[in-house]
């Protein structure tokens, strides 16, 4: 017995590429998507009532790039090798490929689309959406529930920007709101791969909507850093 | 493009009829349920780290009885004829049919066959899981979040047992552990139809396990009260 869904909607987000997605909503507040509900679901009627709800759970398809699913997970937060059960984890490789994240909700739009403009977001650009549930403050949000392996939000690093950098998000500021904002926060999450040597001060690239920016990761006296280089816009193919 | 979902598993759980069940899960703490995973997702790797979790989030079909998605919905708790759009609410009747509930996660069992044992459950027995996911406080328990149309748990209704019912349960305690509580938590949520006369002295089945129980609502001095009359097991056809 299977089941057949449809999406209802698709959420056109800032990550415009997996590198970098928050590993869980509300960590970059600043990440915000537009999700444009599809017919016949983008009807006015059904989405009446939700200016009196503050936060959406979103039910939607890890659609892009995951590799099926596996009974253990690595998990980087853990550290090298240690793993859990993939029930145990949030993990993009499960099975049916479903995702679930809590997100604000900023805005119902019903002209010219009907459009629900959210906040905190961690879905990649084009995710299809398969539903929308109001958060319900006294059944979700459950006092003393223990989670030992997330019990906290990850450590945060500290990033700072090139001069360059700095003038070139300025001048970008009125096309892309927060911009800066958006991208120290997703960088203060250290989104290098786990296994990265901590020594090397290789540049990666972080796509934020169709801006590239280049970033390092370099010893201080303080700690790690996370240094913006300079940005560039996504060449058009 | 549709998705195509396989369940994991299936809960077998106390509520034998839709009627009587919860409108969230947590409201009913004895209401409990077995979720059997299925091949090939009973792998006993699957679940390992499980006993660092405290509360669950399980995806599932709301596969019996409903009547397809309309883009509003009858809201009982708002009385009358008070609606509202499809995704401000938790109502089943939606689109692709998917229900989500936090449960808490009572045991893991491995043999004979790989169960999670949950508490507070709000899904009728046999509800096919599509997922089950890990309740990550940090991010789920939303402080501050808002939701107008429920902002506190529905008031609890006096719920009292007959002589009869009261000498009926103690004996069935063993096979059923904890059932006056269950029935105290369940018919305490007021499950009549919010239509229904309140003057009127009908008696209803409440179904629990295998077992019918009988009650009526009655106006007593101090408001409403629910007295169950007397419960019979299920007849097997």
């Amino acid at each position: 017995m299977s089941y057949i869904l449809d999406p209802i909607g698709i959420v056109h987000s800032c990550f415009t590429q997996k590198f970098g997605i928050p590993r869980q909503p509300g960590l970059a507040s600043a990440a915000t998507g537009r999700l444009v509900l599809l017919p016949p679901y983008n009807n006015p009627e059904a989405v009446a009532g939700l200016e009196g709800v503050s936060h959406l759970w979103i039910e939607f398809i890890f659609h892009e790039g995951y590799s099926g699913w596996k009974p253990r997970v690595k998990m980087p937060r853990l550290g090298g090798n240690k793993s859990l059960g993939v029930f145990a984890t949030r993990s993009p490789n499960r099975p049916n490929n479903l995702g679930l994240s809590v997100v604000r909700l900023i805005k119902v739009e019903l002209e010219p689309q009907v459009c629900l403009v959210l906040g905190g977001v961690d879905m990649l650009d084009g995710t299809p959406v398969v539903d929308i549930k109001p958060y319900l403050p006294y059944a979700d949000a459950i006092e003393n529930a223990r989670n030992d392996w997330a019990a906290a939000p990850p450590a945060l690093i500290r990033v700072h920007f090139s001069p360059e950098a700095l003038a070139q998000l300025a001048v970008l500021n009125d096309q892309y709101p927060n911009i800066a904002e958006l991208a120290t926060q997703v960088l203060s999450q250290d989104p290098r791969p786990s296994y990265q040597d901590y020594t090397s001060a290789r540049v990666y690239v972080l796509r934020l909507w169709d801006l590239d920016l280049h970033w390092r990761c370099l010893a201080a006296a303080a700690g790690f850093v996370i240094e913006v280089l300079f940005c560039r816009p996504v060449k058009a193919d």
